[in-house]
């Protein structure tokens, strides 16, 4: 059964601390460690309603799955990832709890009811569109990475329609780009509450951002958690990452 | 001439890693890690002009004299402290270089000439006007650490005023407050550049925020600098702290 759900150049990798196995690509997309922290950063709620924004090939979905009883919508723009993203779904037996929804992300209210989700993941597209933007050789990798599909403003939009007052977003995305970030998320009524700054190793400028807002919060009281840092001066993981890959 | 030179309940510091000194008086007001962090984290110009607003005691702007041949202006509302800071100055023999200007920051143009600063430094008070701030036993601390005589439009405002174009402000302040300082920086056309965000320890939230903004910058480019680690697990300093403290 295991081989006949794979297709051409795909294979089932084991997601990292947990007993959840997930079908990749590497030639058309594959987790990276963005999605990992993201799905351990948020106060999971045991039970409700989660979304996952630009599932990809659903990481984040299916390692939410093991902090949370509540049903997870996945939704995601491009076929190909959303087909791996179901049969996964079908290989770890979770068609109860996962949702698997291939349309664009704007449409979610055609998807899930409007303001009764208690909690917004998303690894979303980190780039804005340049010239240079669609020199990228995949067309899988391009929209998952640049602002071709949909952008900061049109997922805060959306977050903020199907969010429960009080609902929270949890987003990772890259340092440079904080302001635009803070500035949107307030914009449509979503006060970051929480950040957590990506270091690469001790020494080096951060790299990724952690961010948690809450819809109709008010925009006092940030706090920025203890400095996550990657990997150790020889390269090894930490011992926070370590565990959060492998289990403590 | 050294003793002549205090005043009740006063004494000489050394500046941390250099040869300045600095008149002090617990009872009134000592600069913290703060200002030294402060006047570690800009790049100085080499020459032109600096100014240091909230300057309390003078530390911060007394350090940047090692760093740069610029003339700096120091002002601050309390009298009690100005006069400190302008003992310091003579102690050191930087009459030339450093001037005090006991004023309330808002008059700041009739100090120095409109658009024509090269740099400012800001230690400024960190807490909002609350009920229970007049609570607190010193007026000289109260002003010092709370909104009173001015707040951070006021200081984004008269820095708009006084920098050049690309010139730049360096601030320290608590990170909590760091969504409306992102807010009020750019609605004054001070763009952040760098940020440094400062931890206690490794594993500790973060409890303080460096920030240098440039005027009439773009909003785009954000770098967050590597974690600054205050303390070891230990409790004593970490190699880079030590340095800043006691030269390497």
């Amino acid at each position: 059964m295991t081989n006949s759900i794979l297709k051409d150049g795909e294979r089932i990798d084991q997601l990292f601390s947990t007993d959840v196995k997930i079908i990749q690509n590497k030639a058309v997309f594959s987790y990276s460690v963005d999605s990992v922290l993201l799905s351990r950063f948020p106060k999971f709620p045991k039970e409700g309603l989660i979304v996952d924004l630009c599932s990809g090939n659903g990481a984040v979905g299916l390692f939410a799955s093991t902090a949370t009883k509540a049903k997870i919508v996945e939704i995601e723009l491009q076929d190909r990832l959303a087909d791996m993203a179901q049969r996964s779904i079908i290989l770890n037996n979770l068609e109860d709890q996962i949702t698997m929804v291939k349309d664009d992300l704007a449409h979610l209210l055609d998807h899930v009811p409007r303001g009764k989700v208690d909690l917004i993941l998303c690894n979303p597209p980190y780039f804005k569109v340049t010239e240079t933007s669609r020199k990228n050789a995949s067309e899988h990798y391009l929209l998952a990475r640049h602002e071709i599909a949909t952008n900061l403003a049109e997922i805060c939009k959306v977050s903020q329609q199907a969010l429960k007052s009080n609902g929270r977003l949890a987003m990772v995305h890259r340092p440079d780009r904080l302001i635009e970030i803070i500035e949107t998320m307030t914009r449509f009524h979503l006060a970051p509450k929480r950040l957590q700054l990506v270091y690469p190793k001790l020494g080096k400028e951060a790299n990724m951002v952690l961010i948690e807002a809450i819809k109709d919060g008010s925009t006092e009281g940030l706090k920025f958690l203890p400095a996550l840092i990657v990997h150790n001066e020889d390269g090894s993981y930490t011992e926070e990452v370590f565990e959060i890959y492998h289990g403590s």
